[in-house]
């Protein structure tokens, strides 16, 4: 790496754009996960593809790693720059380029964050659907993969992403996809720069599949006198069928968490908190059909949410019940889990989980989002006790083996970064070389997010 | 490549289950399209994902070409052995290997076609919804990436694989996906495969992902005076977002056709056949909505399905449009196209193709799943007239350009094979080439499907 000469021709064609101001190049040596890494040596903010692109040609000139930065909401440490080099910050790259009421699309630049973009919608009838519970950009979630609360409706990242500019290492420009609603004309690019996480090249435009606002809405929370009780009623609402936009599950201690927190009294028990979207009446039925299978696995305590307001104080709560777990262990630090397994083996894999955390000696709230099989243990550790770290390194661990035994995957929805690469041959195996070969083929010199996804 | 060895150790392996009996070659010479070639130079029958490995194996050794073949109803002649070789006939890999009620899973092996699937689960409540038309292989189906009739309300093979096993040039095997229904680690390669034709390795086994059994559906048609109130009255419908199994258009030649064709008495105007899935309340407020958007664009001679038996008349018939096209001019051969459009766009393409078929001197009744934007044409040909090939080539052309310049793709769900493949530098620039490097890094002999999908 020849960096001197890189950050000149980087400062010559983005002026006081490329930045090595100390305060800049520790926010990104930041994460919200335990792990730790050296800073970047600069931080550039383009404001155009063919900014970006000049800086994977300088880059490649140099061998200097590019490493992509959104929100820096990741959870694994995914923007960290292991090996140094440059971030490519694209927080000025945050403009809605087109809606397409019509067709349902949105063109966005990658730096835009979800709820910006929902309140840029607001007035047009449509939403975008996936919600990790950040802010996080949609380059972010684009590259992670993510989901979030509403994937059991409406699909994650995967579903929702028609079609991206790519910036590669080296600075050539492609676009995948198309604004049709599906393709069969060649390997499906859009797919795999979804979740390669800043490795393969850089996102600088996406288009978004967005919905229609729902008519009506309706929501619930509903108390269980077990965890397997709760689980077992998501089990059988997702066989039934009933379309349902959010299922998500909350441990007993998360329900005091976010009691404490969000100011509810919510009945200290494992609850489910649901939601319908549809017409007032589909709504309503699916409603009662839910209100009836919870009943039967001796649900109480229901609470409907109708209004708009309360349906929003209530995803609120939950979308603050990290801060709120957190704030229950007063100077505690979290490391958040993430695994996914088939819905016949979710409630074997959140009792083993929670047995597992009862035996250890750190708290760890379970909460998730059970309509996917996907949920998290967010294990509270004492920055100042490292036995803390290691337990809970060892949890995570475990959990993640448990799902792959119970033929699941080690991240739902969080990613690789670096916290997960050791788990990836055990997860995939021999395709774990297939990936390392599309790495290699893409990004010869290893210069974009080096050090993460592959050996 | 050399044959000769390579055949004797194929035959070693499977004893005569490698054939190259004259019928037998001359069937795999064979395709769904006007694109004829040379016939491969053996047939391999194989039982096992061992002995599939092993003749990727022994064709690695000798240079020797492998070809997949499923049902061979594809329509560009994709399982065409241009530069001849080994062509790998799944009809005997065709078992259900396992069903997980409770996960909706079903693994299958690449063989099985979808109506052997859907007869096999009919008692479990379960089915799997992607139908192409014909009774393709589940292998056949996810190489090209097939969609059908109701991929509007249940999504295309890209939605419904989970996961894949697959054998790679060279012998290697990997599996994708996990049986989780969601995941964030690493590069999407189940999404990769998916679509890549067979140039990229061989399926051998899919996890495919099930859904319920309706607990009431609806169908109806009607007619509409023009073809533009017809697609206008899609759009306004999908805009509402009413949820749909399916919608379908059919031109007033094509209803024609059925009604000759298929005993039936539809008024011959343009049409739409529509289908909703739920519950019973569900299904007839969503059937009553559709009634009223359809009536404000001049709907008229509604008929209502709603015993089952009626509603799989109705979409037999839809099923036999293509016999009953042929059947409309005797000794005719089809061109079959198929592009996609934004929702936007669809009557702006649907019309001038319309106008374009019109002045040419062949028939082409049109019809499409027009909820996704894809439709197609029947260019009815007489094979004794190469003025109507030529005529029937440029049209096709002239559609695909015609999506492109809206928007679209060349292809919605058909795929490339030896068709299309003039078209993808157009559709895809400079991602056409990230292809070809992820092809060459994966195949690097070029023996998988050679001729196809790159450069
Ligand atoms: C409290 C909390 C709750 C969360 N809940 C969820 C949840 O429910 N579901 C969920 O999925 N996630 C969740 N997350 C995780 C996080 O929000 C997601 O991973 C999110 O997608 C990260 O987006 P970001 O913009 O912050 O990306 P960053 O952290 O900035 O970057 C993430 C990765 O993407 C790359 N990248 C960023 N932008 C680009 C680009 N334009 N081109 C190429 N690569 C790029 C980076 O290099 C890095 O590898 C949560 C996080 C927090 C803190
Ligand atoms: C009347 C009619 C109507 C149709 N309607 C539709 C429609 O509505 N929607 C739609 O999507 N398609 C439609 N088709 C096209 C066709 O049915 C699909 O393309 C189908 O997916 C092909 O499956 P197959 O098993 O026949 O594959 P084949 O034709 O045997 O092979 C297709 C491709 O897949 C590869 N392949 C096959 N098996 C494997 C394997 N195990 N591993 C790797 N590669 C493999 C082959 O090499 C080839 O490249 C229609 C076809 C006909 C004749």
């Amino acid at each position: 790496m020849s960096l001197a000469p890189a950050l000149d021709e980087m400062r010559a064609l983005l002026g006081d754009r490329l930045s090595t101001a100390p305060a800049v190049l520790a926010h990104h040596a930041q994460s919200e996960s335990h792990i730790t890494a050296r800073a970047p040596d600069a931080v550039a903010f383009p404001l155009t593809t063919g900014e970006v692109a000049a800086l994977a040609r300088i880059a490649a000139a140099h061998a200097v790693p590019l490493i992509g930065w959104g929100a820096g909401t990741s959870l694994e440490g995914h923007a960290l720059a292991v090996t140094g080099g440059v971030t490519v910050d694209f927080r000025d790259m945050a403009a809605v380029i087109e809606v397409r009421s019509e067709d349902r699309i949105a063109r966005v630049q990658p730096g835009i964050t979800r709820m910006a973009l929902n309140a840029w919608l607001r007035d047009t009838g449509l939403f975008f659907p996936v919600d990790p519970g950040a802010d996080a950009s949609l380059g972010g979630m684009a590259a992670t993969r993510a989901s979030g609360t509403a994937a059991v409706g409406y699909g994650t990242m995967r579903d929702n992403v028609l079609g991206l500019e790519i910036v590669l290492a080296g600075g050539e420009v492609i676009r995948t996809g198309s604004q049709a609603p599906k393709s069969s004309a060649g390997y499906d690019l859009t797919a795999l720069f979804v979740g390669s996480e800043g490795t393969l090249g850089l996102i600088t435009e996406l288009t978004l599949h967005l919905h229609g606002q729902p008519e009506a809405v309706s929501a619930a929370t509903c108390g269980f006198p077990s965890m397997a009780a709760a689980v077992d009623c998501v089990i059988a609402t997702m066989q039934m069928g009933i379309p349902m936009a959010r299922i998500e599950f909350l441990d007993s201690a998360t329900v005091a968490a976010c009691n404490a927190h969000s100011n509810m009294a919510l009945p200290e028990t494992p609850l489910l908190a649901v939601e319908f979207h549809g017409s007032p009446a589909g709504v309503q039925e699916q409603a009662e059909r839910f209100g009836e299978i919870a009943a039967g696995f001796g649900a109480d305590g229901f609470r409907w949410a109708k209004a708009e307001e309360d349906c929003r104080a209530l995803w609120k709560m939950r979308h603050a019940a990290y801060p709120a777990i957190l704030a229950s262990r007063p100077g505690a630090k979290a490391v958040i889990t993430d695994v996914c397994v088939p819905i016949s083996a979710l409630a074997q894999a959140v009792e083993e989980t929670a047995a597992d955390i009862a035996g250890s000696p750190i708290p760890g709230p379970i909460l998730g989002h059970v309509g996917d099989g996907n949920f998290h243990a967010i294990l509270l550790i004492d920055p100042a006790n490292p036995d803390d770290l290691t337990a809970a390194k060892a949890l995570a661990h475990r959990m993640a083996e448990r799902a792959l035994r119970l033929g699941g995957t080690i991240t739902g929805e969080h990613g690789i970064g670096l916290g997960k690469l050791g788990l990836m041959a055990a997860e995939h195996g021999a395709a774990w070389g297939v990936m390392d070969r599309i790495k290699a083929t893409l990004d010869p010199m290893n210069l974009m997010n080096p050090g993460k996804m592959v050996p």
